[in-house]
C-alpha cells in the first residue's frame, strides 16, 4: 500500500476541519480595518488612514511552561488570554493601537478540541484588546511534544503616530509611578513556581493552602494574564501626557522599569502593596524576597509613568476604565551608570 | 538555601547573552524604515511614505519537522533561511514589500551556541530577503522539549499600497503560469519524507543513494526554502502586471495554486519538468505521485500568473534576478463549482 502523509501523522484534513472552525472566531474579532479573512496565504489589513507619520510596533511572546498548568488541569480555554496579554501588553507600551494578532501552535498530534479551546481565548482576548486575529499556524510535528502537550507563541503589531511614539526619553525626575494591579503570575515564572508548589512544598493541583484565601493551586495558576489594552487605550485616547509605560514580564520590576527610564533616573517605591496570595506562598516555599522581585510581578503588571500634574486625571481616566490603579512611588535621580537592576529602590 | 529561577531550569544570564549574540546579527538586517534596536518592549518599523494607502501583509509559520533533520545532524545554521522562506515567501503573494521579521525560539534548556546559529540563519535570510529581523524571543521551557531540541516560528510583515494589492481577482483564462524552481522539499512534508527514507527505505543520513546525485540523504534534506525575494520584487518594481503569485507549501500544487484563481479557473500543466532527485527517492521508497503532489512542492516552490502579453518580458525579468524561471502551463476554464483540488490538470 503506498504510504500517505496521514500515515506520517500529519492530518491535513483534521488541520483543514480546524480551520473551519477557528473562522467564526476570528471573524469575531475583526476591526475595519482588516482587509482579508483568514485563510488565505496572508493577513492583511490596513493602516489606519488618521495616523501620521505611522509607526509600526510590534511583539512576539510565548507563555513558558504555564503551558504545563494548562496541561495537568485540562484547562485550556484561557492560555490564550495569557499569550494575547504578554504581546499586546509589550505593544501599548509604545502608545501604539493594536492593530492584529497571530498565533503559532505546535503539538505532536492535533487535537481538534483543545486546538480550538486555546484558540477561542486568544480570540477572546484579542477582542477585548481591539486587534482583529488575522491569522495563524497550526503545525502538527509528530514526535516533537509529548503526547497532549503542546506550545504557542504569539505576534502582536500596533501602531502609533511618530508624534505621539512613548519610549521613555522625556520621563523625569519627580514622576509620578502607577500602578496597574497583576491578577498574578501572569506567564513569568512557572518554572520557578511549580519547582516549588510541587516539588518542595508537595502541594496538589488540588490543594487549598490557607495563602490562596479558597483557590485551588491548579485555580491560582492559571488566573489569566490581565489585558491592559482599554485602560491603557482611555489615557493615550484623552491625550494625556504620558512619560513612559512599562509591561512587568520575565525579570519583574527592576528588570523591566528601568527599560524605559533615560540613563541616570530610577524610581523609588514609597509604599507597599497588596498581591496575591500565591506570591506569599511562593515565600512560604523557599523563595527569598529578592528572587521573588526579580522573577515574578509582584503585584504589579504593568506601570505608567507620568508628570505630576497629570497623576489625579490618570488616576481618574484608568479608574473610569475598570483599573484599580494606585500610585507606588516617583522617579528619581541615581548615580549615573548604576546598573540596570538597582535603578529601583524598594519600601523599607 | 533559597530557591533561585536558575535552579528551576532557566538561565536569564544565558538569555541575557544570546540578546547581545543576536545584536550585531539583527543591526546587519537593519533597514532605512527600522526605528529601534533589538532589546526593547516592541520592534519599531515605519511604514514607509511613499506607499499609497498602506495594506499591511502578515504571516506566521514554522518548519515543521525538518528540525529533526537539523537536530541529527547538528547543522543549526540553515534552519532560520526555511523559517524566513516559509513566512516571507507567503508575504510576497501579494505583492508586498517585506518589512520586517520576527521569530520565537523555544526549547527545554538554551545552548547558546545552537540559538546562535539558528538565528544567524534567520538573520542571513532577512538579509537576503531586504527585511529587518526586529525582534524575537528565546523562551526557555524546561520540560517541553527533548534536550537539544526545539521549536522554531517566524512572523513577518510586509507593505502594499492598496491599488498594487495582487490577489488574484484579475486572473483571467488564457494567462501564463511561470514556474520558479524548488530546491528540494523546502519545509513541507517532512514527517512523510522521514519516514519513507529512515524506516521503510531504512537509509541513514550519511548515505548516499544515486537519485541524490553525490549528496547525502542529510543534505538533501537540509537543502534550505527558497527565498523568491529579490526575484519577485523584480517583477513588482518594475510594474509588471501580475494577476497571481502562490507559495507552494503544504498540500502542495493543488493545494496552493486555486487559494489565487477565481472560481471557475483552474491550472492546466502542458509540460513536464525536472525536480530534485529527493522527490524521486520518495517515490522510489513508495508514495504514489498523487501522495507525492498533495504533500509536497515536487520541483516548484513559487508560481507566478501573468497575462501572456507579459510573459517574455517577466521572464526576463526574473532571469536578469538569478531566477530558472520556466511557463509551465496556462490558465484554463473549469466548471463552476469543481473542488479546490481538483482544479490543477497534470501533464499527460
Amino acid at each position: 500500500m503506498p504510504l500517505s502523509y496521514k500515515d506520517a501523522g500529519v492530518d491535513i484534513d483534521a488541520g483543514d476541519e480546524l480551520v473551519e472552525r477557528i473562522k467564526p472566531l476570528a471573524a469575531a474579532t475583526r476591526i475595519a480595518e482588516v482587509v482579508s479573512d483568514v485563510g488565505g496565504f496572508a493577513g492583511l489589513c490596513r493602516v489606519p488612514a488618521d495616523i501620521e507619520d505611522p509607526i509600526l510596533v510590534s511583539g512576539t511572546d510565548g507563555v513558558g511552561t504555564k503551558l504545563k498548568v494548562a496541561f495537568a488541569t485540562g484547562v485550556h480555554d484561557t492560555i490564550g488570554f495569557d499569550l494575547v496579554g504578554m504581546c499586546v501588553n509589550d505593544v501599548l507600551t509604545c502608545g501604539a493601537r493594536p492593530l492584529f494578532f497571530l498565533d503559532y501552535f505546535g503539538t505532536g498530534k492535533l487535537d481538534l478540541g483543545v486546538a480550538e479551546r486555546v484558540v477561542g481565548g486568544i480570540a477572546g482576548a484579542c477582542k477585548e484588546c481591539g486587534c482583529a486575529l488575522l491569522g495563524g499556524e497550526t503545525a502538527e510535528l509528530p514526535g516533537m511534544y509529548a503526547a497532549g502537550e503542546y506550545d504557542l507563541a504569539g505576534f502582536s503589531v500596533g501602531v502609533v503616530a511618530r508624534k505621539k511614539l512613548i519610549d521613555g526619553a522625556s520621563t523625569s525626575e519627580g514622576d509620578s509611578v502607577i500602578a496597574l494591579p497583576s491578577s498574578g503570575l501572569h506567564s513569568n515564572g512557572y518554572s520557578l513556581a511549580r519547582r516549588v508548589l510541587f516539588e518542595e512544598m508537595k502541594l496538589g493541583l488540588t490543594d487549598r493552602p490557607a495563602e490562596l484565601g479558597g483557590q485551588t493551586v491548579g485555580e491560582a495558576l492559571l488566573v489569566p494574564t490581565r489585558l491592559y489594552a482599554r485602560a491603557v487605550r482611555t489615557l493615550v485616547d484623552a491625550q494625556l501626557t504620558v512619560h513612559a509605560m512599562s509591561h512587568i514580564t520575565g525579570a519583574g520590576l527592576p528588570g523591566n522599569l528601568p527599560r524605559v527610564l533615560p540613563e541616570g533616573l530610577g524610581v523609588r517605591f514609597d509604599r507597599t502593596w497588596s498581591r496575591a496570595g500565591v506570591f506569599d506562598l511562593l515565600v512560604k516555599g523557599g523563595v527569598d524576597e529578592n528572587e521573588m522581585r526579580r522573577t515574578f510581578n509582584v503585584g504589579i503588571g504593568y506601570v505608567v509613568i507620568v508628570p505630576p500634574g497629570e497623576c489625579a486625571r490618570a488616576l481618574e481616566l484608568l479608574r473610569s476604565s475598570g483599573e484599580s490603579p494606585w500610585v507606588v512611588g516617583r522617579v528619581v535621580r541615581v548615580p549615573q551608570g548604576r546598573p540596570f537592576e538597582e535603578r529601583v529602590e524598594w519600601p523599607s
